[in-house]
């Protein structure tokens, strides 16, 4: 009977003793990323793929208090296409995150396995700064050089390895609209673009980064608040965010 | 025994084994708002009401500190009036807080079931910006627009919904008082002037932050206190609260 | 004989299982400040005082690992004048802190009952910006006024009651010596010039704060870290310190 | 036969019980130092020497979520020079740290017995104001004086005692390279010109910092980065490193 009741109300999709469950690594995560500022006031999210299966946090749910039985599952193949998909396990109450289609859009284009969506402020600084800056044409990407931690970033979809320390890191901005679910289309234009590219920040919003996995995610997710952080930085202390500083050869490549 | 002397004291009102009784939540959400500097030095407070119960922190308690067996209970209702409230449960030690007019005027003029008080520094940086700007009418009122974060908000008092990306935020600003229940009548009149507001700054003081319940008081507190710290971040970098950015419209309703 | 040892140690002072007890909460409180960024790298410290017996912190400890354990005792009163104070109880290892002197001056001169003594960086920074102002009478004290959160001060020694909204708080800045014990002499100076203070700032060091007791020392000590913070950021955004703005009386007390 | 199996991978080497065995230490230390935004992203690192035995962290680990099963384990002597140190424990996944090279310099050059490394950036800030300055040969060292916190560093290799509060912190600044383990000979030639330091910047990079054993480098760390985060929070107000004060003598040493 129990069996039953939790096939129909499909449960077990998010019933583990496992730490590393999405549905259990979801909750965790975004407690952390409380923590760090990326998800004030029930914004910002993240959403996990594992195989066919997605799982998705609530809308306006706090983040550092979210539970397991909170999140969504639903399956990425369409099952009647072009019906939409269906959620195959839905909370008791609370509503389907309007960030659905651009974790869906990361998964669908990108074959990621995480995605994360931040409203950090040093996100939504950089792009504000991007947007003041004069040369109208600077405004759709935010590029840096010479710093260690581009090294945190893959080359690319599709590619292998990291970026290096001397390698320009470009993440494509896109504008905001009334609608989170608007910038899908957008956000797919991007990729589009940019198809190296990890992350997208959002115009006066924040930032969607995605990885292969979890950690890939997670990690460049941190690089990259930490690559904004730091460009607020400079801003403020007069520093450029590209340098053409010369390349320091070792010794022993020397004559 | 235990029953009537438990009774006299009404120390059950404050008594639960559950988390989220308002008695056991108020200390909890103090501590967590101390690590984020809302209530330092055991400035600020948080009160939640209970249908006709107001649970209410004492002054000068150290916030992250705080127990159940601190809390004051009073009745919303008048019991005798024009005759005060009296407390239906006091702690055998402690002063009431100066801020419990305050947090009563968001109940009753608002119908609002949790009100919470920070000195978050972003909140009085704002007030100060705007105190020392040159147009006189500006420093009344905090606004900002066209910043994802402030869809965080309601759209206001008996309306359905959420402020949309574009909407314009407006946060009414009073002048600090020497007594802090001295602000009670100038609450209440920006609640007037503005009645659709969740929150009132006070000058060189605070804010106050309401709503229907603990998550959106709480939810719309953080994202507040966020828009206030990028407000001053803005203005270090020269960016202005206000812009006048065109509507991205999706592809879809594009001919 | 497990006394006889104990005796002969004293370890009976720092032992009790109370988490009020001084030997146990200067452990627990310096773990906080190390979280606060008051106590980083060794720096600062706290001191107890319990009728005559004054507990204080070792130097050179990691401040987020110490123990009970590690606590000295002295006794505050002189047991054969003027023969130095010695140490009732001491930890096997360790040295006795640099800042022992200046605890026993707000023990013996203000009869405080908590001392501690923070690096806060916003501590030194305002006695920087003081250092670097023009006007040479001002470097000797900070001043600060019509912020609310001045009221968290006490009027002062034998005074009752608290600073008002509109009260201007002045904290008196030392200079700095090559070595810490040669401050106290003029820590002593400063009480003697401003006997209502409850702090002294230590130019490009940090600052000593002290109350009748833990609660109001470490109260007073967040309240002033939270208007060092302010004043710095006041300055970058070119607000000044000292403002003269008009008292605003309550409708009440309007004809 | 357990014996057997942990002998050939020798696991024994990283299995303890006890809280401050550098395979449990490390971990614990690496937890800290996320959360201090040091090792964010899985950049930077942490390595510990017992005797011969060198404990490094792995390269691309989340380091807040670190195990003591994630830790290798190597031997500082060569066992058959000239051939290259083998590793006495892997994990079963994971890739060494580039860092390890540079780790060894300090352990064999300076006879350390941990050494930290952060993306902290407060350091990546100094090495970009230094670089910044128009005077080329300043850029090469970040140097420091009257400020208490400096009393947190040795006076050196060899050398008894802590440096002075009117002394100098002088850090030299190394460029650079493509690839980490390219900046081994810079960092020990670094060594060779100030070779009383503890700690060598790596320019838009981070800095490594090492001390006789655990306590030391932690410390001596956090004291950097408090200076690392003074100087910056200093240039934005316009405030000089380097201070010509007068020294203060104690009374007792006046005429």
């Amino acid at each position: 009977m129990a069996d039953v009741q939790d096939a129909s109300s499909n449960d077990h999709l998010i019933t583990s003793d496992n730490p590393d469950h999405p549905a259990n690594l979801i909750p965790s995560l975004c407690a952390k990323f409380w923590t760090l500022g990326w998800v004030t006031g029930t914004g910002g999210g993240c959403s996990i793929r594992d195989d066919d299966l997605v799982y998705i946090a609530p809308s306006g749910v706090q983040k550092e208090l979210m539970k397991a039985t909170d999140i969504y599952v639903l399956s990425l193949r369409l099952q009647n296409p072009p019906s939409p998909r269906t959620y195959l396990r839905s909370p008791p109450c609370g509503r389907p995150s309007q960030c659905t289609p651009l974790f869906l859009a990361a998964f669908t284009k990108r074959n990621a396995g995480c995605c994360i969506h931040t409203h950090s402020q040093w996100a939504v600084l950089v792009t504000l700064l991007l947007e003041s800056d004069a040369d109208s044409g600077r405004r759709k990407v935010f590029e840096i050089n010479n710093i260690e931690q581009i090294k945190g970033f893959g080359k690319g979809f599709t590619k292998s390895g990291n970026l290096g320390y001397h390698d320009t890191l470009r993440i494509p901005v896109i504008e905001n609209t009334a609608h989170e679910e608007d910038l899908t289309e957008f956000m797919e234009e991007a990729m589009e673009e940019f198809p190296d590219t990890y992350a997208v920040l959002v115009r006066r919003h924040g930032v969607y980064v995605w990885g292969d996995n979890v950690h890939k995610a997670k990690t460049m997710c941190e690089s990259l608040d930490y690559l904004f952080q730091l460009a607020v930085e400079m801003r403020k202390l007069g520093i450029p965010w590209i340098s053409d500083i010369p390349v320091v050869q070792p010794r022993r490549l020397l004559a």
